[in-house]
């Protein structure tokens, strides 16, 4: 008999307000695979105390670092942690963490500096816990489904990759702690809706084709008066085999919500995936109809049932997709723990694009001061 | 500080296999507002403990008689108890729940016959443990949003009903688990799709509108050869004030997933609602442009922010509309504990909800037997 | 060398601010197989005069009776005639052409009265002249394809047709030329919406299915105060193999426009069509990914290209569609003249078309006098 | 009363084959404006004449210079000329109608080279004759209406520009008459589908918003072996207001049809078309709800109604839109022969459009040769 025992979990940041708290708190809990026991959710002792309270969250830290020694030292200690604060704490939050061997799962951009990125990715290297960054969008079943199907070769020779992510929240000048931490460089880093939503357009691409483009070209807006990050990045793409793309990310939009969208072409096939209807991947033969693959239905490729929790036409969407994270994030846990390879069928982003985002970041800033320029990507 | 406590709760069938017991568990813990502690997952003790070992539930019961006293008896037994069993056990299990004072959240249809359905309804009144009927889809934040515009009048007088839900799981003869006790009249109760999801389609369009049907004309079918239930429904529905309707239910459309849909038209104005994309209700007022309405959107009524958990363009779907039934459950249950009224702004199907659709299963037949007539829904 | 000489063509009715005369016009310039040479567009000389000189028309007529013998008359005289007046007055119209030898292509419903039908009816039988109704909807690419994939078995067993035609502006009293003789019982007959766009729904599932209706239970309703016709219908349907069909019609639907949608499902697979994309049909195996079937795209039965001017992205709509009907009623009256058969892969709505939609609104009308039993359609 | 007597059109190119010449053909002929009389439709006189008799054409020509010679002798001869041809013939026709003062309507892009356009340019500016150029997308109902709504500030101060055209009909090597020329820089001229289509493209953002950008950054491929042209391009925009954008054409994208979409975002609202449902406009104040603006629709600019024949739900497509083009060249050509000044209604495409076309496909490919640097579009 299968005991079903969930993996002891601690969160530093997402305290009240904080969307993406609460986004990982559900994820986590989606497939009680995890318990959330402690935490060091806010900057000041009594809103961390009653953030957590209200969480349901037992031990609550006035400071990571102590966090992570005290659940370190604990024999019913938390064995992960969940890293949702502003950028700028990322690496050392993720750094004392990793430094007691408890594994992580971190938001996205990996760091606010592509330095602090290296340092970490060391630090990792070097460490046996796991770090998992929450590229949540590379979660969706449909996504997987387009990334298995590139891999087999559905699609033939890939030649073009269009990939867009546009918002409309900053339209106007806003005061919300969401977007007041967002557009200071201190906190958020040099990338405005490049390392807040480039970030995850950038790695969904990647993940997708299997391609990372060599080279891209930036041009870096920001519209508000004010602001003092982009708030639109216009970005063209070049891979190694000729491929070319586009990367569009805005959160000055009005109309879009959280539109992230991907196509991918191939000599035989195409694809396009759209967030807004995550559960169906369109997918056209050169010269046939186009088919609609939905998630868990006809077509599915093997192996990804796992990801989904009720028959298609029971819309499944970004929590479950953000579960999925978790849900592999768990496995893999358990995997570590019991000495065992992490097994294959898991597809975490982690290090690894952590640094490929911040070097797209950096590329884009560097190609903007060049009048975009095309720039190398990983220099 | 606002400590967060879940409600103790159990359940009683959804074994492993079962679709709807896994939804309930996911639905219960999305906003950590229960901890599943007992159950009585399925008939045979062995299989029982299996799937709540694999569920990760403490206290396993062969038999829910059995779980009803003892939790009853302990001082931290459970509070509320799902019933995921098939049709004919609603009955039986709720009586031993409520009969200890213990809060039932229970699948639809309400019991497997009409009479069973008056029993408990008698049963319930003389409760001071809640009754929840699990109409999930009316606790859609754009289905409340409908249900408020209706309210306020945004729509007129009302004038037509239109709502249809078409699925294709059971085109052909099925010996899936699911599609077994379904098609067997003694555990399924004399309704085949009019029972499985027509008494959804007809609650929600009552719900909705706030109007129940008077009469109704039903023609049945069981299309696949062998069936002894009906599969498809077309139903004609004339209400007291004048307005029409219509009902189709069917499990043979394929192409058709989880096609639930709904239109009310009155004479000033017109909403669409459908299943495949529920977090956009159309609106549109005579004479005017149509309106994306969305989930936490621009124009969401006052009051339904509480039903959503992540802003618009990140989709939520049919695990959170359901837990959006589980969160008013807890609110109802803590309510009662502590001696309040029931707030206001839920909005949880009940006991008379139950015994409508047991009413409409009980028309259709009734109508069907005299070559589709229209009859009185509630005689 | 193929020299082109367009069909020498009249018009009745369709005068200035007739919206369906100038469709009609339109339709039989499209393609340039017809010249529109003569008129008697509307009841008064002046109004006819006016009408036919900004419409072009060479030769005007007071009066149809005049103009049919006048027009017979002449060596260069119309060879067809295209009747555009209201409901009433298509019998004695179109009997007048037919009497000379002149082609009818006629509006819908073909007359004011199944008793006229009738008459009509006797008198094609024994006429040379071709009588065509313009079931416009029917020619539609799609539409046709979506007949021939059922034909040739596609779809199985057929089990299920459901077919709705939903509009909105009559949701208010309205005085418009249009809507004015649509609601006079003299000049429109005994149906409103039923007669109106009900018989084009009833047609459409015909023509796509093969399958005509045994029988039928219709529920009226007249939902504006004072409305002396249907404004909406609802209605079941049964057929002799056992399938059954749902039609809904409504001219008091806010936010539809000419919402006209067709669905079918047999046992093996399923199709949807929706007049609002026309140019899409829907297409899914049980068991395997939705098709998207554009027109003219891959996938298209043979034959069909000849319904297409322009490749698929190049939207076709309802003036194409009409002009599809007037096309193949040109090489109909051109086989006709020359003594030969009609091509096969014509598929002309014409008079038993005609009746057929005529005994639908007589079975709507008794069976709505019967609260909704079911009744004959042809009696 | 007002007589109708349509223009007397001839036509060069648009042979039988031609897809194209068709097209221009059913536009001319939609609203009867016009009547096609002569034509030089083939190079080879045989060709010629079977497709003037074919389309039912009374002068057939071997030779276009005759023909504009011949044309401008007769009292009856043809007022204007449509001009169907490959590219490089664009500009020695539309010279030889335009020195007979015989007005051209003609094909995009303008010329095959720049000079060629700005000789034509000369030659157009000092004769009294129209130049039309057929940037048919332009004239789309609610295209027209996205441009009159930012012409009055509904949009507020415009921030975004992206602009897309993808087709999937060159994916493979093709060896049709449509690609062959296509593919051929002595007869399509120094663009591939820069000129094909991206004319298209530039032209509809151009039109739509008022704005031409200044510098342009072009990334050019050709990605079907063998090909002398691009068959994609990706393109940076930017404007002299800081506006931004992003233009994509591509002709190897598999499951795009005629994929034009355009999205432009102001800091007040945005807007959303796409020509696969050409009648919906999509139009979203910044925090309010989404508006579907439908042809003809509620919310419709004054003056639009002119340019739909049907009321919506009726769908108008391609040929329609190209009607427009055409009806107001007619509205044009009358208004110039009786000497009073163009209707400030019309808004045609003419010379300067063409000059800023090619002056795009030259931009772009002076942007290509210095690895997508941003150039002047109008050096």
């Amino acid at each position: 008999m299968r005991q079903h025992v969930p993996i002891r979990l601690g969160m530093v940041g997402g305290g009240a307000g904080a969307m993406i708290g609460n986004v990982h708190r559900i994820a986590a809990r989606l497939d009680n695979r995890f318990r959330l026991l402690a935490g060091a959710l806010s900057s000041t002792a009594e809103k961390a105390a009653a953030s957590a309270a209200e969480a349901g969250i037992a031990r609550s830290y006035d400071d990571f670092h102590e966090m992570a020694r005290a659940e370190a030292a604990r024999p019913d200690g938390i064995e992960a942690v969940a890293i949702c604060t502003p950028n700028h704490l990322h690496f050392p939050v993720a750094r004392a963490f990793l430094a007691q061997g408890i594994h992580v799962i971190c938001d996205k951009p990996m760091t606010a500096t592509l330095e602090q990125g290296r340092e970490l990715a060391e630090l990792a290297r070097g460490s046996d816990a796991l770090f998992v960054l929450t590229h949540n969008y590379s979660a969706y079943p449909q996504i997987r489904q387009a990334r298995a199907m590139i891999a087999r070769g559905d699609l033939g020779r890939l030649r073009l990759v269009q990939v867009e992510y546009a918002q409309d929240w900053l339209t106007e000048e806003s005061r919300s702690k969401q977007a007041e931490w967002r557009g200071d460089p201190a906190r958020a880093g040099a990338g405005g809706a490049i390392g807040d939503i480039g970030t995850h357009a950038f790695q969904l691409a990647r993940f997708v084709t299997g391609m990372r483009p060599e080279r891209i070209a930036a041009d870096l807006s920001s519209f508000v008066p004010g602001r003092r990050l982009d708030d639109n990045a216009h970005v063209l793409m070049r891979y190694a085999n000729g491929a070319k793309g586009m990367l569009w990310v805005s959160q000055v939009a009005p109309g879009t919500e959280n539109g992230l969208k991907l196509r991918v072409y191939g000599d035989k096939a195409g694809l396009e995936w759209a967030h807004e209807t995550p559960e169906t991947l369109w997918f056209t033969r050169f010269g046939q109809p186009a088919q609609k693959l939905r998630r868990a239905g006809p077509g599915t490729a093997s192996g990804l049932d796992r990801l989904s929790r009720v028959p298609p036409g029971h819309p499944e969407g970004y929590l479950e997709g953000f579960g999925n994270l978790y849900a592999e994030a768990a496995e893999a846990i358990r995997a570590r723990q019991a000495g065992r390879p992490l097994p294959g069928h898991l597809a975490l982003p982690g290090i690894e694009d952590g640094l490929e985002g911040l070097c797209f970041i950096d590329a884009c800033l560097r190609s903007h001061a060049r009048d975009a320029a095309f720039v190398e990507v990983m220099p």
